[in-house]
């Protein structure tokens, strides 16, 4: 595994490989890396024959008063990691020659960033787009995988290489959990112990929707209304939203059918917590 | 050559062109081709292998009121134009698969396209710059070729590529004029003849403008009132901007003597004409 830094490096030894007839798989990532993020690069490695991992703290997603400095950066733990799991090039670009003096072009995905965790965070689908579209013309993968832990970029970048032309494939791995079912994050180690305990009610309230639509409810409004309930008997839980939409498109909708995203961000203390899970009746 | 209307058929054929070695050279037109275009295509040909022109009106970049539905559309004779002049694939899809229904992604490129065309077409240059993002993702040129008759689009194209990590040369054209002088435009066509007559005003203006830098002078304000008169001089002209801009970054520049774009847009009864010149003093 190599560890590159420089644009036109990557880009060369990407194209070789192509023109040779592997398959390139790609994970972009803001490095500090758990499972979560291993179990994606798995993914990529199982589907192709080339795998090329991104670590790049991208400023242009994170708002102002967001975490963007004390966001955790270890290239060399990561890249450890991400050896171990089967990368073959990790692509570690530094600020300025991502963003160079005079930058001035962005992608925007309208419509899929209006809601959901584009009404706190302005600009931040804006940015992801922009960095990842960079990113894809750069590696030209044939397969790029994301999470599903982040289900509204994953629907934006969708989005994205549909509308723009790109030959990518876009592929969705499941969310990983602790033991205890909170989501995987890096920012799960800004919790204090209380708020990492409390953490847990946000994956056993969507099981709880899970629950409800397996036994016949299809109500949105009385699906949700269950969530808020069980989240808000946490002292410290605050309520960002908690939101069922269209899975692809991500308008609101009142009944879940046809199937459904149930998407949820929730802060304790400081620090901001995403999940998500598809609810489909029948399912369960 | 070969006409086709399938992006994936394009994509394909260029991808092995590309991997068997060739350099692929791209000219975006709307069509109506005339000689300005056919030099473009040239250019491309004398630095490529194989030659792509794609023939798209696009419809994004029309704002409300402007001359979409009337743009000249030829293909037949267009492609036995551009076979003349050593084009391989003439690609000319279908506005329902440029833009499918659900379309939400935009490219857009801030600060360069505020002023100049940016003031009375806003959109515009939004619009250009996706179906150009869009086409450079579909083609993968080494090399795409634009005219400086449209110099704001060619800087905003220049700047996207850079900020993109698009990995594609654009060469830039010199305006082809008629022989009055007047810059070849498909939109030359919409002029009855008292507006075609007063239109060669335009060109000779430039070269007046061309003439008192050569002569020293270097003040901007001064040589835009000189164009601005000469252009009023005619009774149909209606000025929208006279500028003298940096030659990138197209902010308004109050002296010459580093080199500038002078860059003019006039109305001769409901025809838009664009045109300009490059300011360089010791040029003369």
């Amino acid at each position: 595994m190599r560890i590159l830094f420089d644009k036109d490096e990557v880009r060369r030894i990407c194209e070789e490989k192509r023109c040779a007839g592997f398959r390139i798989g790609f994970v972009p990532t803001m490095g500090a890396l758990h499972e979560g993020h291993l179990s994606l690069v798995r993914r990529a490695a199982a589907q192709s024959g080339f795998v090329v991992v991104s670590i790049f703290v991208n400023p242009t997603q994170f708002g102002p008063g967001e975490d963007l400095n004390k966001y955790p950066r270890d290239l060399e733990g990561d890249s450890r990691l991400l050896e171990s799991v089967g990368a073959d090039i990790v692509y570690a670009p530094d600020k300025a020659s991502v963003y160079p003096s005079g930058y001035a072009t962005y992608v925007t995905v309208e419509r899929l960033i209006e809601g959901l965790c584009g009404l706190s965070r302005p600009g931040h689908f804006r940015g992801v787009a922009t960095i990842v579209a960079k990113l894809f013309n750069t590696v030209r993968p044939h397969v790029a995988v994301f999470g599903q832990k982040d289900a509204q970029q994953a629907a934006v970048i969708k989005r994205m290489v549909r509308d723009l032309d790109l030959d990518i494939a876009i592929d969705v791995g499941p969310i990983v959990r602790e033991p205890d079912g909170l989501a995987m994050s890096s920012r799960n180690r800004y919790l204090d112990s209380e708020e990492r305990s409390e953490a847990a009610i946000l994956s056993r309230a969507l099981r709880e929707a899970e629950t409800m639509v397996s036994s016949g409810v299809t109500d949105a409004h009385k699906i949700k209304a269950g969530v808020q309930e069980m989240i808000n008997s946490m002292p410290l839980a605050c309520i960002e939203y908690v939101e069922i939409v269209d899975r692809e498109e991500l308008f609101n909708v009142s009944d879940v059918s046809g199937g459904a995203l149930l998407a949820l961000a929730v802060r304790f203390g400081g620090t901001r917590l995403i999940d998500n899970t598809v609810l489909l009746p029948g399912k369960g």
